[in-house]
């Protein structure tokens, strides 16, 4: 007999990605990184929120929402494995898990009411897809959480894929100042898909209502083109 | 229109505690305490663990299934202000939150093939009631989920509540010697309800098959009778 258990949204993620598309691998690796986290009407709650101003970082328990399959794969092929080992779903933050449940440590920039939806949530360092579900949130506690000594068998480091980032001064212009701590943050993770590595490619994604188009040669990334992107392709 | 999503348990808990009662408050306080994560039939599969065995740590996502009330509650007493002060639910680990979804790192402390269950995790520090239903499992990865500088709000460091255990060596020895250490560092961590401090009161609970009572006064807690638990106390 299976449990099964029926969660609710009881917030979602507004972030400048409307696809998965050059969104950092794991929360934290990108600091400039906003998002804001807007609860459903029916958990607009003030005081569910007391005391949360004194945490510098939340966990938000979300769902993988884009990444629905019929079923789970036991083992993937992880991206700092080059794509091309297989490891079991268990021992990577896959999305193909048989529960399409993921977790991110996210700072807390702000506690802001707003008109519009309530009481939200200005997030920092968030790997999280534009209107992505969330199904709970809670504090960042070190004493149980922070684990410095542990072993992080083959993601023990960071990925050293952090790229140089060169962007042609006509082009950095039409980026809105507010976004170019962050969208210089995503270039320097390497927003191709898995590890792709063909320097003739000009690859692009979206970003904060821009289509950013690049290439990558020997560990340095060209910004080729900056646009407005199309109004349909702004939203999730 | 709520988005709502259906979760089913992949594995359960086995661990020393039939209820609540004594249960560490959160995960890695008692590092002996053992506890076996047993997959559901339908997740036994080798492959999907293949690496695990390279990470130290693992996060469970986990029900509180015992905490089942038909609404959350905004505000709730966490323990750590002494079960008067009331906060939001999101700023604390409370159960009593919309999706009843609990998070705790645990270390691995084994991969273990078993006849009866086909391959089991032994975990340490865990903070699990028996039949526990798990979610998920994801590798700890040092460098996204430990946030050393993060501030804690009224949670920053742990509780200062480790009693001091003082165990009659007439009662000690119906402790079965493998249980020992995680039985006196469950007692150190104060299993009382709450902050409840009544230096009269014969307070008890249930563990690894054995039913301990004691009494707390002045930071001391003293055991006052271990015995055999009732055959239908030590399951949950």
């Amino acid at each position: 007999m299976p449990q099964v258990f029926s969660m609710q949204a009881i917030a979602h993620i507004q972030s400048g990605f409307p696809s998965k598309f050059g969104v950092p691998r794991q929360s934290g690796l990108v600091d400039a990184l906003e998002a804001t986290l807007i609860f459903e009407p029916e958990f607009r709650n003030d005081s569910a929120l007391r005391g949360l101003e004194g945490f510098s970082h939340l966990w938000l328990v979300w769902v993988f929402h884009q990444a629905v399959r019929p079923t789970w794969s036991p083992t993937v092929r992880p991206p700092r494995l080059g794509g091309n080992r297989r490891v079991g779903v268990f021992a990577t933050r896959s999305p193909f898990r048989p529960n399409p449940i993921a977790l991110s440590a996210v700072r807390l920039a702000g506690i802001e009411h707003t008109v519009q939806w309530g009481t939200v949530l200005k997030i920092r360092g968030a790997d999280l897809v534009d209107g992505t579900p969330v199904l709970d949130i809670k504090p960042y506690l070190p004493y149980a959480d922070c684990i410095p000594g542990a072993l992080g068998g083959f993601a023990a480091v960071p990925a050293e894929e952090a790229l140089e980032v060169v962007i042609p001064p006509g082009l950095w212009e039409r980026v809105p100042p507010a976004h170019r701590e962050a969208l210089r943050g995503v270039l320097a993770q390497d927003p191709r898909p898995h590890y792709q590595n063909d320097p003739q490619r000009i690859y692009g994604f979206f970003f904060a209502g821009l289509e950013v188009r690049f290439t990558v040669e020997n560990g340095v990334l060209t910004v080729r083109d900056i646009a407005n992107a199309p109004p349909d392709r702004n939203r999730a």
